[in-house]
Parts: structure tokens; sequence; C-alpha cells
């Protein structure tokens, strides 16, 4: 089953926020309500938010009256979240056959959607390989942060590709997902997709990682991304950073695992990144119900940046980037 | 009002676990009754827990029949929760006047009460004092984890004691409590009284803290402790070492703020500390709603440890102890 995918007049896709109590594939055949499921994390990862941005600009040709009209659909559709570049990649990548016509324009959407399948298979593959080389041993226990599984993008996913990677090798001892507040993608999404994968695990809240990587839980930490600065700062979900601390504190492998496209020229450095904040709906309750006495403020960043140094490797599809190192030829 | 106190002939303790839904007293007149309230934290925090214990080795002498009993009922009192060595020295303190009869322990009881009133009100003046010193200007900003405010204690807190006297002087601009997964006692406590002590606050995710703090959304870091070993290592609520590691990165103070009777000389450091985990009920749901599919295993580590070399000072009663730093006449 796929994450997202064309289906005849439109798109299927998963809705997310069902999970992990229904698993429902909704058929979207306009531009606005895809727009609305991105913003409502219907669909989100931001391999699987690049693939709707391709897949939407294709939908808009078919809905929209003339190519103006599906640029300023694209518009909107390219700004719906602010910080997984993705998204605004596979707009622009799809808008950029706008005219050579409708079917062209779908035919990068696939082929979008192609490459993230068999990016994830690749980063899969160099990440399982990486892990065993860094932790000097096989099997091995790993740490991970919301969801980056094939529910983040198309049919495997991204560090939690790697983990699968591992798994399906007989290299995985046990995986130990944090939850990942406010909308919990860890403990509803990452341990529906563990289950089905039939992997060992034990969730754990979000501030028990670094502490038990200090206590040697673990033999990494994998986490996704959802934009690499330049210099190899990278944006993730919120509590990337705090893992990324302790893991370096206790000596503890750090990995991103993302595609390419992940990677924004750009953007210079973590500094430049805009990281969305959701409001405070999502932070003084959870799953609806209230946590905080009425009327409680809150900041709700979605993200956080985890600078560069802190980061052992990057892993895309293509290389193992280690940006604390000096690029070739410099001194 | 107090969080926990004499009342007749027993024990009358706000019942934590109902707030900030409902403000209901208990009154409490056998201790089995008090050790299940402290295990489902009804009462807890560390001062509070010192008090408790001490309060019930009084209960115990009006309803068991020998000192026999009473010794037997204060063990289980004593190991009630393990972590916090305040509870145990509470029970030790007003079983030492059990030669001395009944009124002997409970004049203990009181006075380890009344001790924690005039704690609480010096370490909130010293801390006070010290942020405003540390920072070099006023008003601040602070961040804090769990619940250390008069729910904690008895009428004023520890951590959030500060932040009080803090916002009494004009010099609080803002406090930022972390929800305090899994139990929430941030978003339901912490809220709560800043709410009624009518200071400014704005909530957080407990993974925001340390990206915020390196955003510079903070002027200090205030904590309480569980128990404190000889050398400083502290135990407190899990995600405090997350917070210590962001502040040391960022450059804020992270401050330690608990009486001396959370200083355990018995323990020589971290390493010694037993971590109670609460097992996996309060890890894969929220507030008694499931988050994670079922069967979902969890480690719930309820504490965690900051080494010493993480803390710019701890806070008590009687001192202000920079635990990084050599003592006076050690080279």
């Amino acid at each position: 089953m796929r994450t997202i995918d064309w289906a005849g007049d439109g798109i299927d896709l998963i809705d997310q926020t069902l999970l992990p109590g229904r698993l429902d594939v909704r058929h979207v055949t306009d531009v606005d309500t895809l727009i609305a499921d991105i913003r409502r994390l219907a669909v989100r990862g931001a391999p699987a938010l690049g693939v709707a941005g391709a897949l939407g600009v294709a939908l808009a040709c078919r809905t929209e009256p003339s190519p103006d009209a599906v640029r300023a659909a694209a518009a909107r559709l390219r700004s719906a979240r602010p910080t997984a570049v993705n998204l605004a990649w596979g707009v622009d990548r799809a808008l950029g056959r706008l005219g050579d016509g409708p079917e062209a324009v779908l035919a990068e959407a696939l082929a979008i959607r192609d490459a993230d399948i068999a990016a994830c298979r690749a980063m899969g593959e160099r990440g399982a390989d990486l892990v065993a080389d860094l932790a000097g041993r096989v099997p091995v226990s790993v740490m991970t942060i919301c969801n980056t599984g094939g529910l983040a993008a198309v049919e495997r996913g991204t560090a939690l590709g790697v983990v699968q990677t591992l798994h399906e090798r007989g290299h995985l001892t046990e995986a130990f997902p944090l939850e990942t507040r406010p909308l919990l993608q860890g403990a509803r999404l990452t341990c529906w997709e563990l289950d089905a994968m039939g992997a060992p695990h034990r969730l754990l809240v979000d501030s028990a990682g670094p502490f038990l990587l200090q206590r040697g839980l673990a033999d990494a930490v994998l986490a996704g991304a959802d934009r690499i600065a330049a210099n190899g700062d990278t944006a993730n979900k919120v509590g990337t950073f705090s893992l990324a601390l302790a893991a370096r504190r206790a000596g503890v492998p750090f990995l991103i695992v993302a595609p390419e496209s992940t990677v924004d020229q750009a953007t210079p450095d973590g500094a430049s990144i805009e990281i969305e904040d959701r409001g405070p709906a999502e932070v003084v309750g959870v799953l609806g119900h209230a946590t905080a006495p009425e009327g409680t403020g809150a900041l709700n960043p979605a993200f956080d940046v985890t600078p560069h140094d802190l980061i052992t490797a990057i892993v895309t599809e293509a290389r193992v980037w280690r940006p604390d190192e000096p690029a070739p030829g410099v001194r």
C-alpha cells in the first residue's frame, strides 16, 4: 500500500489523522481539499509532501480553467506548510512542465513518486550499512523520533526505512521511538509501522530519549529532515535537537536520513530556516482533551534546528555527507 | 491553603490528580490510604513527600496497636516511591521520636512542615537574587519543568517558588513551563499555580524547551530535585537532563532549587540513584486515552540524572552550591 498515489482522476492518500485507530484512504479531487489535508496533517512527512505537491499541480491541471489558475493554485499549495522544503520543491518541479501540457505535468509527478520509492530503498541500504559500521557490530538498538516511515514517504521511509532494512537483515535488536508531542506521530504512526513490520520496539516519552541515550540504551539515533541547509544544519521535528545534544554527550552516532531533495542550497544555515509555529491548541491539549487550565497560552514550534556540528552524518540516496568534516580540498 | 497538613485526627491533602479541573481536599486517616495516595501521585513533589512521610508516621502512631506495628507501617510508607530521598528522610525523622510517644512524633512532623515553609521562602529569596545576578538585569524570563510550586511543598515551592518571588518583586517577564509528559504536571499543576499567582506564562511541549533555549527565549532554567548526590549529580523529573544540556550549549544558567533535605550524602553520585520506572500505561496513553496501538510496550523512567558539571548552581535554604567548582582548599 502506498501512502499517497495518483488514482484515476485524483489523489489517493491515507488519512494519517485517523491512525492507529483506523486505516482510511481518501480520494482527493481538488487542490483546496489537498491543501486542507496537508494543513491538518492528513498527509505529512517531507518526502510525502514533495509527492503531494507535484501530484497537486497535476490535479490543478485537470480542475483549473487556465494556466494562470493552475499557477495560482500551485502558489497556495506551495505555502500550505512553510518548513519542509520538499513541498515547494515538488510543486516547482511539476509546474516546470506546465508548458508541455497536463500529461507532462502528471508524468513529472509520477516520476517524483517513483524516484522517492527508489531513494528510500537506497537510503535504507546505505543507512543500515553505516549504522552497522559506526556501531562496530550487529544487531543494534536504535532511537528515532516522529514518523519517518512509509507513511512519511510513498512506500518505505527515510530514517524508519533504515530501521526497516536493519530489521529485514536481522540486524535490529529493538527500536525506541519517541512519542513526539504535540501530535504524537511517534506513538500513533511509528509504533503502527513497527508493528506492521514485526520489529521489536518500546515507546518513550520525548524527554526520556536524551537520558536513556546517556544510559546506553541505543547504538544510534536516526532522524529524518524537513529542510537541510547548505552547511548541514537540519530542521526536523521539534525534539531532534535535544536527541543530538544527548547523543553527542553519550558518544552515540546521530544520523539524519533524508533525500537529496531535502537539501536546500538556497538556505545557507539553520538560522535562515523559517520554523512553523502551529499555535497553542495542539499544546494545551492532547487528542482533543484539555491538559492545561482554560485560556493557557503556548508556544508551538513544530520543528527545531540541529546544528551541523552535532550531526555524525547525513545519509541520502546518493551519499553519506559528514557536514562537520571539511569539504575535500578545504584545509 | 496548604498542599498537605495535619487536621484533627489525620492528614488533609489536595488531590493533585484532579487538578486543574477540580480543587479537592482529601482527609486521610490511615497509612495505607496515604501510601496509595502517594503512589497514584495525589500528593507528590519531593518536599511535600518529606512532610507526608513524617505526618504518615504520626498517623500510624494513632492507628497502629504497637510500636512494632508503627515501624512496619513506616517501612511500607518509606518505600512507596524510591527516587525522592525526602520521603524516607521524613519517615526516619519522625520515627526517631517514637520512643517519646505519639505527641512527640506529631510535633516532629509539624516541625518538618514548618521548616519546609521557611525553607521554601528562603530558597525563593536566594534564588531570585541569584537569577538576577547571573542574568545581569531584571526583569527576566525563565523556563521550568514539572511542578515545583506550592503543590510540591506545603505553602510555597522550590524552583517555582523562585519564579513566584521574581514575580512578586516585579522581576519576571514571563515563565515558560514544560508540560512534563507523561503525567503533565507542568500543564496541569504549574499553569494552574502560575494562573493563581497572576504570573505571565506560556506552555511548551517538553522537547521544545531545549530548542527555545537555543533561540534565547529564557534567561535561566529553574528545576527542582528529587535527590541530590554528594557530588551534586541531581535526579529530577525526566526531561531535566536535556534542559541542562541545552542550557549549557546556549550559555544560559541552569539552577537546581531544593531543600538541604534533598541532598543525600549516602549517595556518592548519580549512577548510584535508583530511577523509578512507572510502567508502560502512562506512556502509551494520555489522561486515559490511548495514543499508541494496543499492546505497545514502553520504558517509563520517571526521573533522569543531570551530571553536576551541567549545573550552574544548587540553591538551598542554606547556601548557593556550585558543584562544578572545587571545594574550598581543593586545588
